[in-house]
Parts: C-alpha cells; structure tokens; sequence
C-alpha cells in the first residue's frame, strides 16, 4: 500500500485525486493538507509542517506559493514528491531543482501521459521530415481560456524545436495577400469554443501526404489520472529530478 | 448531347475540362478558345469572335481579361454561359450582371459543389446555435498558397454571418494573456504546409457538445466538375444570373 | 419563471437538471419525483400522483416503466410534459401518441440540440449527393456500451435514408478481398474506447471531394440541457406532439 | 549522379516515377524496361537481360512475375535494387531474401515514409498504453477497393501487436447487442467511398483522453516517392535486405 500525503486536498485537482485514489488497490490517502480547514475520511492540516503522519509520497496540486514549503517537508523527511502545481515561477523552479537533489522530485510541465507521448512521437518523427514536411500545431480549448497558444501547445512547439536541426519560428496566424509557409515557420494556431478541455493537432503536411498526431482530452482529470502514476514511479526512486518522460521511456 | 464551346480550353483547367466532357455520355467539347494556338480534336481558336461553331453552352475557365470578350459573344447569340474564372475585378462582375440581362449566366465564388452545400448547412445550422456556440473555422491549404485566409474561407465565415442577427468580426489567430473568444468573435485560422488541395472546417462549439462540417478536396478537379454540372443546368435557362446556391437548391 | 416538476429527480441525470435548472434565470423545479425517498431543497414523492404542487411542465428522466403514470399526470393535469427516458417500448409510445392528443407531449430519440442539427444537415445535404457520393458512418463510444451501433449512428443513417430515392442497405463493417462500396450501400462503423461520451461521423465520399458532419459530444449533460431547451419550447403549445425538429425549424 | 534502370517504366506507376526522378538534380533514368515497347528519351527494352547500360541502382515497380528476372539481374551484376512491386507472392519472396545475400536489395511492405513513420510511432506508443487504452484502426479509400481492410491497416495493426505484450484478436466491425471492447480486441473498420487515395488512423482510447495517428495520402505518388529515397539510400549499401524501417532509423 502506498500512503499519500495530498497537498492541496480540497481544491479542484485534490478531490478528484481523493476520489481517483479511493478506487486504487495499492494507494491511499493517509493525510490532507489544504489552506483552509475542511473535513476528510483522513487527517487534515492547514499547515504541511503539522503533519506527523508516516507517508510513502507527497503529491501536490495546489499553488505556486505554497510549493515551497512543501518541498522543504519533503526534503527534510526524505519523501518522494510529485509537484503537479502549474505556474510555478522560476524562483520556484529553482527551489524544486535544488529539493531534486535530496529527495526525489517529480515535475512536468504537462502531467497527461498522452501529451508526453505525443512529445515523444514527436521528437521521433520530426527529424525524418523535417526537410520536406512543414509542421504546425493548431490547439482547441472552451472560450474562457485567457492564454494563447496554450502551455502545451508550446511544449509540443518546443519538442518539435528540440528534434530539427533548423530551429522554427513561431508564428500564431496568418493573415495577407503575400504570404507562403517556409520551412522555418511553425504556425500554432488556437481555437477557442464552448466548453472544450483541451485538443492538440500536431500536423506534418508534405508532398502528397500529411501526418497528424492528436490528443483529445475528455477531462481535466487526465492530471490527475497523471499525478497517480507518477506517486507509483517515484516512489521507490533515489535522489534525483523525474518527469513523465523518464516514467515513459521506463516503461 | 449538349454542345460546348470551352474558353481558356488549353489552360490548366481547360485540359482538365476537355477530359472530364470527353467521359460525358451528353457533353461534348465543339469548340476551343484559347489566347494561343493549340491543337486539339476540335475547331480552335485564338479569339472567340472567330468561332462560327453552333453550341449550346459557353464554359470559361481563362482569366479575367478574357471574360469580357466571352460575354459579349454569349448575349450577342444568346448562348447560356458559365463563368468558372476566378479574380474578376468589380468591373468585369458589373459587365457579367449586365449580361445575365440578356442571356443565362452563371457564376459562383466557388465552383465545387461540396463548398457549397457546406455553406447550404451553415445557413440552416448557424441561427440555432448563434446564442450558444462560438464559430471558428480552420483551412489549410499547401505552403505555396499566398493569400491567407483562403477566399473560400471567407465565403464560409460570410455565410455564418449572413446567417446571425449580430454580426461577428473576424480574428486571423490568437496571441496573448488576456483573450477570450467572446461570441462577437469569429477565428479564421490558416494552415499551410505541403500539397494539401483545400480543406476547411466550420467548427461550432458549445456547452459540451461540438459540431464540426469540414470538406477535404483530393484535387482542383472539383472545380471543373463543378462547371460541367452548372453546364447542364443552365443550358434551358431563360436570361437572369445564376450560381450553385441555385443549382443545389432545384436538386 | 417556469415551474418544472421532475421526474427522476434523483437518477444522474436528474441531478444533472437540478443543478443545470439551478443555473437558469427563468425556470425552477418546484417539485420532484423519483422512485426512491430523497432530500431536496423542494417537495419530493416517491409517486407523481401525490404531488400537489402547480406546475408549469413536466421534465420526465426516470425509466420507461415510469412513464406511463408520468403520462397519464400529464394529460389528466392538462401539464406539457417532456419525455427524455429512453428505452421504450412500442407499448408505452403508443400510450406516448395517444397522451399527446390530450396535452402537449415532446419526446425525440436524442434530446441533443447538435445531434438534430446533423440530421437536418444530412435532409439537405444527402439529396443532392445521392448520385454520386458514398455515404458512411462512423461512431464512436466508451469500451462499456453494449450495443452496436448506437442508436443516435441509427437515426443518423435513417435521416440519410429519408433523404435518398433509393433505399441504402445497412452494413456493419468490411472483411474479404471481393468487396466494393456500391451506391446502395450504407456502411455503419463502430469503434468502441476508453471513456468517449460520443462521436457522430456521417461521410460523403464523392469524385475528387469528401465532405464530413461530426458531432462530438463532451459529456452526456447535452441530453439534460436539450430537456430544458424542450420545456421552454413546449410550455405555451397546445395539445400535440413535438421533437427537437420541430422546435429546431422553430427556431 | 544517380543512374537509375527503370522497370515497369510504362505502367501507371513508372511513368509518375519518370517524371519524378526528371525533377532530381542527382538522379536520372538511364534505360527503361516494360513488357510492351514504348518511345522514351532513354533506351528501352522488353527483357531486362537486354539492357547492357551501367546502373547504379535499379526501381522496379512492375509485376510479381517480372520480379525473380529483376532480381537475377541485380545478383549477376551486384547491382542495388528497389523492389517496389507489391502481391509478391511467398515464392517470390523467398527469391528475394535469397538475393539480398549477394545484393543490396531494398523491399517494404509499403514504400510511404508517411505510413512507416506512424508504424514506428506506434511502436513507441503502444507499450505505454497497453493496459489501459483501447486500441482501434478506421481507414478510409475509394469505392473500387476490392480488399478490406487494407494490406496498410494489417500493417498497422500487426505493428500494435508487435508492440504489446498480450496479442490482440482483430476484428473487423461491431454489430450487437452485448458487446464491449475487451483490450484483448483490436477493431479495424474500412470505410470505402468516392475517390479517397488513403487514410488511415489509429486510435488509442483510454481514460479521459484519446490519441489519434493519422496519415492522409493525397496520391498514389507518394510510393514512387518512396521509392526514390529508397533508390538514394541503398545505392552506396553492402549485400543485405533493406526496407523502410531500416531507411528511417539511420536518418
């Protein structure tokens, strides 16, 4: 049985982790930590430093600002952590980096296993076509998302960057009577509507054929379905910094 | 058998055309037009006023330089004619309505037929959802497309909005923190890359649920389709200006 | 305000009502039926004839076996009342018929606002492709769904079929090295994953063009928010029968 | 300067090679071999064992009974050769695998780097998904299809079979009313219309979030495509069987 200590526990993430955990043979939650009071099948803090219960992994959705402590409670006691808080700042990144190298810490920037696979297919593909094939992203999210292109839109945009040898510049719409689409451009484009959780197209368009990778996400709780395999893996793992590329490429 | 005096017949589409008539059981090419001197298995000519040929129906797939001479000859023998060229300025257009006065004149932004049946279903869908779903819609077309987005992509967006009581603006992409996609709003994205002939979508997206209407073309052969189709049908109309939308709708 | 009285107020998808009902500015379940005992923040019975409550329309989400009391409530009230159970029998649609002769009664095969407007699409669109493009379906569903294919990929192809002059032949897959898609045939495939809500695909393959209707579907609330489309639709009709069709042409 | 030895250079596919390699600035056809005589600006011959012009590299893209001629060819003169015939028969493939020992023979069940790319892809995805996602295949291709599902879809599917660790049974379309999808079922469902060159996709269906791969030909030309790279990268290998596979991971 692997025990959870679930930092962030009754926000949006934390309860559908507490219900994703409850249906897991081999996990539990054996701690709560949120920042105001709330009532659980489990003991809860508001504070991660009262925490005296035995935990096998720390996972963590809750805030960038609230990170930091965490790791500290991990560091010190030598437990497993999967920081799956986005928006971390680099402040923050640096502590985590620096936490890496006492404990083991997991973090991605994306925690669905689908999009790393993607990345994955993509770092593969990309170098066989990268001199015929233009590349170029378009992503759909629900209307009342603020940023575009989406983070991970951009994380795929940076894994096709990583795998040519011709860095790409990114362009986010075209609109002209001049215009044709060179090999160094990469074009993402982002859609916005209803209540969409998330699509990514990833496309490879060449001569007399066209390659297209696609992730739907039917839910958010892809993260945490994400957070749950990274608490099994990290587990049992050294000092050291861990991502869902590295579970990937383990499994 | 309907007989054919083609303009611009040693053209790209012109050859396409003189292919696809020749499959035809009630079609057959009379007459050729073209500004230079080509052989074929019928009479040619260099200028349309020469051709003494008796036809039944003019088709012009030449370039908007040429259409006004087609003209002239189609009222001046009361031939029914189809306008397949693309890029005729404002002044041709007047000329061409002037001529659907006195003869049978058809003309369309877009020859396909599947265009413009999509369009056919943006009118019928668009009022219903209007208050609910966001409209996008993505094309992408090969990379050596200069005009962004396509022509046939505005012809989608000004069917959605000839269809909607409040008129939406249209948006090139998307770059930013603080955006939304409010319902005012209307995405036009443009992929570019390979060979791609022209694919478009028209993406309705709502609360949990989304409609997306796409049409893929495999060749520009559609467009030549589209002519010998808008042959057969004009060929015993009375004088007045036709187009597909008409076409579709006496199907 | 419109006053709903629920039937199968406490099913999943009744509490999908409560809470989407919840959220209108003019409507408000006054009172709920289900067949066990439940709290709510309105008066419930375990059987409709007990509730005395006035009620504007009837919303009913409950089982088939239900239904004819539900009905019976209805027509003696003189209550519009909207049947969203699925699963009935022939027995109890007569009864359905035969209420709606005495108040006004909607009921449709799929309650989804999208799913009949891809099957308005298909009456306009099929006619005048039938001679010259093949039509398919593809659908698909979560791993668990038992049968196919699924009843709304039926009632898609039975709109393809209304629409032809010439009946197609229902086909659910193809295997063998003799095969060809002839004009009279209606190929219907069922991919079945994971946890899909629901995904319509009805194709038109023709000469050179493919033109495609999708309908995604992101979570099964569509069926619960089209009951509430119909309930403000149907409240001020006279005694008949109505469907989303008809509330659609409506519109 | 590559010179190549055409076989099969008047069929269909020979003369889209023609034009093709005539756009190369490194390669160029320097005999030609049919069965029938044809004119062409490079000799050309009925019976390959005529030909007494210096290759560097031989394409064949003729017919399984020209092919064990072909390949005695290229052993007696140990000179590489691209087998892009297809329906070789067991004995002839036999013949082949003989000759790669004392030739460079290149041979791929399907000569697109598009499709082979999305075999590798699978390769690498399918072990990570296994337990969890159901794994499904559409294709899609013209209504003069005589096979189904297509050699490409086996392809495909035998490349997820590879990959897991449990075999999965294939099957070829869902009709019922007790069915579910098992993870030990790989469903591949042909859908044939119009004049659709190829498409296929394979869907991976998991929790919450789907993976699509898709390939979309646009012509027939991206086999002799192939076949060019094909021809550039065997021409300077040793003795040994070559295919696309191999092509791609030494890029």
């Amino acid at each position: 049985m692997i025990d959870i200590l679930l930092s962030g526990a009754n926000g949006r993430m934390g309860r559908v982790l507490q219900t994703m955990i409850a249906q897991q043979l081999t996990m539990q939650v054996v701690a709560g930590v949120d920042r105001e009071a709330f009532e659980a099948d489990f003991p809860t803090y508001q504070t991660i430093a009262d925490c005296q219960v035995a935990v096998d992994v720390i996972i963590d959705f809750s805030h960038y600002t609230a990170v930091p402590a965490i790791l500290e409670y991990a560091v010190e006691k030598k437990i497993p952590v999967v920081i799956a808080t986005t928006g971390l700042t680099d402040e923050v990144k640096t502590q985590l980096f620096a936490a890496s190298e006492k404990t083991a810490v997991f973090f991605s920037a994306n925690m669905s296993l689908g999009i790393n696979l993607l990345a994955k297919a993509i770092r593969e593909i990309t170098p066989v076509l990268e001199d015929e094939f233009n590349i170029e992203i378009v992503e759909k999210h629900h209307n009342q998302k603020k940023d575009s292109p989406s983070g991970t839109a951009l994380l795929l945009a940076d894994a096709v960057n990583d795998a040519v040898s011709t860095k790409k510049t990114y362009i986010y719409g075209r609109h002209g009577n001049d215009l044709e689409n060179p090999l160094s451009e990469l074009g993402i484009h982002a859609v916005r509507g209803g209540t969409i959780p998330g699509e990514h197209t990833v496309i490879y368009a060449g001569p007399d054929e066209v390659i297209e990778l696609n992730h739907l996400a039917l839910s958010r709780n892809i993260f945490a379905s994400g957070a749950v395999k990274a608490a099994k893996y990290i587990r049992t793992k050294n000092t050291g910094l861990y991502n869902m590329e590295k579970l990937i490429d383990e499994k």
